[in-house]
């Protein structure tokens, strides 16, 4: 089932204008809730937001009153169980290891080329909860919640959302909202840094349109190096790892087209005009080569 | 002078009741300072802890007006010599190295199978400042303080400090702290988020006992790998280590009595009833078993 | 063109007094642009506060209005291919491959044996805003603004920054700054944490000195080692590597003169006089080593 460019998506709705794509959640009846379709599309969609040249930021939300009401419990007590990876995927990938669905979308999330704005229409849920951890901004509506509700139900938290989940919100935090399944409020999701605002549902995705704009007048190749550089070096053991990685890096880029733009209207006194595109190829600056995809 | 259950403990006070265990540092007289019984007692009650399945969290307090004066320096200038690791244990486990006395305690403290709420009622200075870094929550008497204040007395921070405490209050205040041998008083605790709350001295355990409480009803088995995985992948390096770690888990519980139950309640309108025990043991997910046990 | 002891600074001031060492970034012409001049200078003003044993804590600052308006541009389209390291040091320490000029200095300042306060005294642009993230404490005058302008560059954010400044305002905010090329005000530096404290510019080095002498009271050598083990532990994946780290140095340190010293004080409620130097020799304590110097 794994899906290919091209294919209609039935979970999701894909639309893209002004340098910004936007994926939406769209099973509103189910209250969004996830399933083994919505995570294999969910990767399509961050494939094809990352193979377009035109995008330059994606917007992540939902149809509807809910962002993500959780894994999709309508089937019973098999849920679980049914909600693994696409065989053929994992067959293909993975050695046929049975994974988390949650986080093969997370993982696919974790590495976009671009910059990606969760926009939180309503109660995120379980999966719901953690898909929008790897995103890079997070902003809600005012009748928001997050249910980090795994231990209810006799389960853990997923989706990676163990390593990312205090690396937003402090490790004192995390721990509490997790080992007690708490049901967090919006406003307490601010305060603790989980979204950067609060705003009423209409004014939802003008407000993340008007954050995305924000990263599209840079350097795109630039933009997703340095996407892959925070996130990466988050977990690094010492600051020579991101140093070493910087220097191939900037190796890479001093005397590339965009960066001699850049400095010809900064002398100038212009905005500059960037040409290079990620489709083009990315540089090659990881060590050990930008790694198996993980998703 | 290992413990064995069972053994009449000089140096703490140990209760149980409701669901949660009280472990009360309690050497008043000498306003509970550490000492190397203080040190093998701690390690002995939360054994105790994590093997009586009616507690389902802990909470860490001190009798009289301190929390913990620090190391017990009533021995004069051979004192920190004297606070080794018992060489008993550390020839049964770690082939007689000497180990920080303070670090043995919050390893055992990071290894429990239950939350840990600590329930600061004066004073912590030294070793009673760094071994409340292990628990996951931390309220506060206002009349506690925190004594950072290791450079003035010829050392460095102990008890993994260097570890726990930049994660819970962010590098910059770990740096300032630390090489600045802060007393820090109670409200630049809460501002800093060393503390989640601070409350006169009376509310403090019946706090306390609510925070516990909303610990008791989710899965204990899930709430304990939920515990281990937060507290080990806020260390790690990439989210790949935290999606296998997932992945092994949810594998293992998916279709476990707990979730079965956890389902059919959410499906029945209903609160679930769950009967895992650690004790029972717990599931085998991580990649190299979990490994030896540090403390 | 590496710098001996004794050569004259042409990009820096240095001055030393009262325990205090003070580095001034001073082209201010340039608004303090940096350059590899400056880079190689850093390093050796960093050299010299390391080796004076009555300098007890340093100071990072700039001449004039700026602090530093990041890499010198004036040389036009060449710039970033000629700020590289000094052919003579690379070739000496890392085989001659190329690295980030900002790199150095950062992972120079990362290596202190002495507390390092930035005061940053105006706009802190490009490498100037990346350079102040190894220092552990940042204070700043109100005109300061801080732009992480890589991609407007066609670059990514260098001087390891990627690992830093994810650690001092968190994950989200890193990708925010970095992502969108922002030009941080003030006052957002103080919200997010990045600065510790905003005052008038006239009050700026005379609030640095403050916070600075809050270092020199305690043993010297305890500080040095409590701020390699706080940076360094900060990217550890587990805190047993924190705790064999502590018992390597309070093995060392137990019953070190200082120790003595402290707690004979403690005793007589005098205060300590502490007497180590870390000219004398750090204590051995990192398990391969301190390994080698990566500026």
């Amino acid at each position: 089932m794994q899906l290919r460019r091209g294919d209609v998506f039935e979970t999701l709705e894909y639309k893209a204008s002004d340098g910004i794509a936007t994926i939406r959640l769209n099973r509103p009846e189910k209250r969004n809730a996830y399933n083994a379709r919505m995570m294999n599309e969910l990767v399509a969609a961050f494939d094809r937001s990352d193979a377009d040249d035109d995008v330059g930021a994606v917007i992540l939300t939902g149809s509807g009153d809910a962002f993500c009401a959780g894994a999709d419990l309508s089937g019973g007590a098999g849920t679980f169980a049914q909600l693994s990876e696409d065989p053929e995927r994992a067959a293909l990938r993975h050695g046929g290891l049975w994974r988390d669905g949650g986080g093969v979308a997370s993982l696919r999330i974790f590495e976009s080329l671009k910059p990606v704005i969760a926009a939180i229409n309503g109660p995120a849920i379980g999966v719901g909860a953690t898909m929008i951890l790897a995103c890079d901004v997070r902003i809600a509506s005012d009748t928001a919640r997050f249910g980090y509700v795994f231990t209810q139900r006799g389960l853990v938290p997923e989706a990676a959302s163990s390593w990312f989940l205090p690396r937003i919100v402090g490790l004192s935090r995390a721990l509490e909202w997790t080992m007690g399944a708490c049901m967090v409020a919006a406003d307490e999701a601010l305060e603790a840094g989980l979204v950067r605002e609060l705003c009423a549902r209409d004014d939802l995705i003008p407000r993340a349109r008007a954050i995305a704009r924000r990263f599209l007048s840079g350097s795109r190749v630039a933009a997703a190096l340095t996407r892959q550089m925070m996130w990466r070096m988050a977990g690094a053991a010492h600051p020579m790892e991101a140093h070493r990685v910087d220097s191939r890096a900037i190796a890479a880029l001093r005397s590339s087209p965009d960066t001699m733009e850049a400095v010809a209207a900064f002398l100038q006194k212009r905005e500059a005009n960037f040409a290079s595109q990620v489709s083009d190829g990315m540089p090659d600056i990881w060590p050990d080569g930008s790694g198996p995809k993980f998703y």
